[in-house]
């Protein structure tokens, strides 16, 4: 890639009201550095931290994003660090008093034509990839599953080359769970549409032991199947005919290989980009985020849901001091309210551990520039673009409807990316500013760096660099085309992510609110 | 092993009180079968399944272990099948007025000259195998360290025959966690001690992103390494040294080989039974564990106890409903006040979920004879033998003192297992009923079965019958000194387990409390 570093002092002001601004220059700036505007530093000021554009009294409003990120704690000089000491982190958006539905965007023009190879299901989605995929109900039987895979994948695999993977939706509930408690149907419902997700292809293979608590029947209930033909096939460990081991294993690939044989004849064919269900998230994230990869990302969100398609954005505790924002944008009150409930019940769940939103930025957030929940928000909303917010979803249900999606999750990357594949994901758009290796099995994950120097650095973890953006090389809009192209050509299975040439898949992780026993 | 089946009726009372038994027939008995003691059916009842001894007026105490495990609730005819569905389940016992150590059993006498061949480390503990494990900080780096544990496996551990294997500690903690929550401190403890197990010989590898919220100082700060000669090795992804994957991976290859080296150098000596460090479990439980595999596998702890070792029981909600029987046996005051603290912390952490102990049973369970969590929890502190209780520790605490211990842990498998191995475990024993194929990497797991007809039918799973006792082919005694001599082989790498032998090795699974975010 080789992008030039800008060679004389350079800050990004996002906002014509903001009083802070962030340094752009990799490794920081030395006290003296003088920007074009005249502005002189103080003191040395790290990458992506912020510098004051005007003098703060104590008590002043901080403001980035042309919003108020907190207050200053002391007085600032002009040309000082703006560090997350100097800032006291505001109220929360109280919830009773949002706007509903205010500002609601026009809508863009559509965007026609585009298209891309996906495997068309039964129930009318379309899988970016062709996976067999293996669930159980309980992690009694996931090593022995894991067992069964890898030799389904040495003796069986090879004879249907149609099929990209095999893989195991393993996980740590099921049983020595309270499984009649408030907020267990979310673990429940998520195992449910993961078995469901549209790179399966339909039917759900299922492995249970037999005494569990998560029975077959409550985990894939026939009436919540969308479409079914034949029954879903069941293995379950403690039945009778399976004597020993040997007989266990056997029977897994025995099922297993009656749907490969079925997978293996599906062919790919020209799917609108309508039937993309694309998942948003970003992980590790700095101040360049909400300045480079995340708007970028926005923007290939407008033209996906120009197109026609799903977007999901998700992370709750990262959308909740950005609430009155989207609220307005929200289509509907209705979509409003239904936004607003999802916050509470995260307020509450929070409350009753404790703890508040505030517990959500990581040392390396802090370390990359970030002050505070506030200013975290505000970034990775960006995500989200500019078109209405048409629809909000439970954790781990599964999104049947197009255009801006909130899918609520937990910010963990993990459990976030398990929740939006229950969802019904068949491409994940991820944003990094720290670096990660993320990656799912089940779905292509393309990664996005907010800053040139991780994508020089990780040249083969990163798929995209959005760092340009800040140095002025490119335009927000040619990025967000550049992800939007990506998109389509690993969707359609000509291009591969980094994270899926390694093979770097992380496991399920599940969202359980409710005890353990 | 063809264990001849009884010909007649057959059941098993367990305390001269009693006013149930349990059926041990195979596959149950029809309506009019007749016992010796002249005792009729008048209906079928399934095997292991209780049946009433007299006539049960409604409220009438059902007594078995000479201990009211329920109420009728309604006639119960002598001869009929005494169901969970006619039993109703008492309160649990109050915390405030039980009987502190009022009797503490004498101590058996010593058992000299047991010994098995382990790996000694540096702290005093013992290996009973030579495993390099690699620690993680946050699962953001779990998929790349499972490719690099893949390579190390392929490419280096051949060149190293005296290790055992090579592991991750991978897990779920880390990030998307409130960090600073009320009980944070036990996933955190827990994945300090996990890396200290004795079975990994000493000094942990870690390995970190950078950005995540548990550092590696906040996972293993140096004040918590009971003995390191040299630093812990920590290896960090965004260490701006590493440029791309292949130099991750090949940081963690050369961290790990370093490792191998000193690993390769150990010798298997001599040491006493009392380095053993045993955790108990039982998992699918049904109504004969409590008469066969729990009451051998507590003679097993009584044996091990009488040798000097440690043995641990654990699975709070399962001995809630017992513990006015422990806290008489504890040696002491204290140790009662410890364990009836781990009772209320828990009683409260359910209540937080809107549950309570009732929660516990399984459908195997009920579909195996236990009516309740108060049938459940005398059948599965018979583990506990007949010694004092010596001492209490919280989850994920390291275990530092001999005799019988609680362990406090949920009753789920893998999390209980997780928390044994964090308490320093370098020994399983895990009795079943409906049966299961439970493993762990970290330390061998010999599984019981409570049953012969589940030991017959999984003869490459189960590694000893313990069913032979309900048939009266087996003493108690007989099956505990089986077990006792089984431990003392595998700890000493000269007999295999079926988990092992087949790498039946299930992820762990930590206990968090705490919310994520
Ligand atoms: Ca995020
Ligand atoms: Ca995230
Ligand atoms: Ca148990
Ligand atoms: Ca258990
Ligand atoms: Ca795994």
């Amino acid at each position: 890639m080789g992008t030039p570093q800008p060679d004389r002092p350079l800050y990004i002001r996002i906002h014509e009201r903001d009083n802070v601004a962030i340094v752009v220059n990799p490794g920081g700036l030395p006290a003296g550095s003088r920007f074009e505007s005249g502005l002189t530093l103080t003191e040395p000021i790290p990458e992506a931290h912020k510098v004051a554009l005007t003098n703060l009294a104590p008590g002043d409003p901080i403001l980035r994003y042309g919003v108020t990120i907190g207050y200053a704690e002391k007085p600032i000089a002009q040309g000082s660090w703006v560090h997350e000491g100097l800032v006291a982190t505001p109220e929360a958006p109280d919830l009773n008093s949002l706007p509903l539905a205010t500002a609601v965007p026009h809508p863009l023009p559509p965007l026609e034509g585009y298209t891309f190879q996906g495997y068309r299901n039964p129930d009318g989605t379309v899988g970016t990839k062709n996976i067999l995929g293996i669930s159980t109900t309980v992690q009694c039987v996931a090593a022995s599953v894991d067992y069964a895979i890898r030799r389904i994948k040495a003796e069986i695999l090879p004879r249907y080359p149609n099929v990209d993977d095999v893989i195991a939706i393993t996980h740590n509930y099921g049983c020595g769970v309270a499984i009649n408690a408030p907020g267990a149907e979310i673990p429940i419902r998520t195992l449910r549409n993961l078995s469901l997700n549209p790179n399966l292809g339909g039917t759900p293979l299922v492995v249970s032991l037999g005494c569990e608590k998560m029975q077959p029947s409550r985990m894939l209930p026939t009436s919540a199947l969308p479409v079914v033909t034949d029954e879903p096939y069941i293995m379950r460990f403690q039945d009778e005919e399976h004597r020993g081991f040997g007989d266990i294993i056997a029977a897994i690939m025995r099922m297993a290989e009656r749907r490969l044989v079925q997978l293996n004849r599906r062919q790919r064919t020209t799917c609108p980009a309508s039937d993309l269900v694309v998942g948003l998230q970003c992980g590790g994230s700095d101040a360049f985020s909400g300045v480079t990869a995340n708007p970028a990302v926005g923007y290939a969100a407008d033209l996906l849901i120009r197109a026609g398609a799903t977007v999901m954005f998700s992370e709750v505790t990262e959308v909740r001091d950005a609430i009155h924002l989207l609220t307005a944008r929200a289509a509907n009150e209705t979509v409003a309210h239904n936004l607003i409930r999802e916050m509470a019940w995260y307020d509450e769940y929070l409350h009753q551990g404790l703890v508040d939103r505030s517990a959500n930025p990581t040392p390396g957030n802090k370390e990359g520039g970030l002050a505070n929940i506030v200013e975290k928000a505000l970034g990775s909303i960006a995500k989200a673009g500019s078109t209405p917010l048409a629809g909000v979803f439970g954790p781990g249900e599964r999104v049947t409807q197009k255009g801006l999606i909130f899918a609520a999750t937990p910010a963990s990357d993990f459990i976030c990316g398990t929740l939006q594949l229950a969802a019904a994901m068949n491409m994940h758009i991820f944003t990094t500013g720290r670096g990660t290796p993320y990656g799912l099995a089940m779905a292509p994950v393309i990664k996005v760096a907010s800053r040139t120097e991780l994508a020089e650095r990780w040249p083969d973890l990163i798929d995209i660099n959005a760092g340009t953006i800040a140095t002025g090389q490119a335009t927000i809009e040619q990025v967000g085309w550049q992800i939007f192209h990506l998109i389509l050509e690993v969707a359609s299975g000509r291009k591969q992510t980094w994270a899926d040439h390694w093979g770097l898949h992380n496991d399920f992780a599940l969202f359980n609110p409710a005890p353990v026993t």
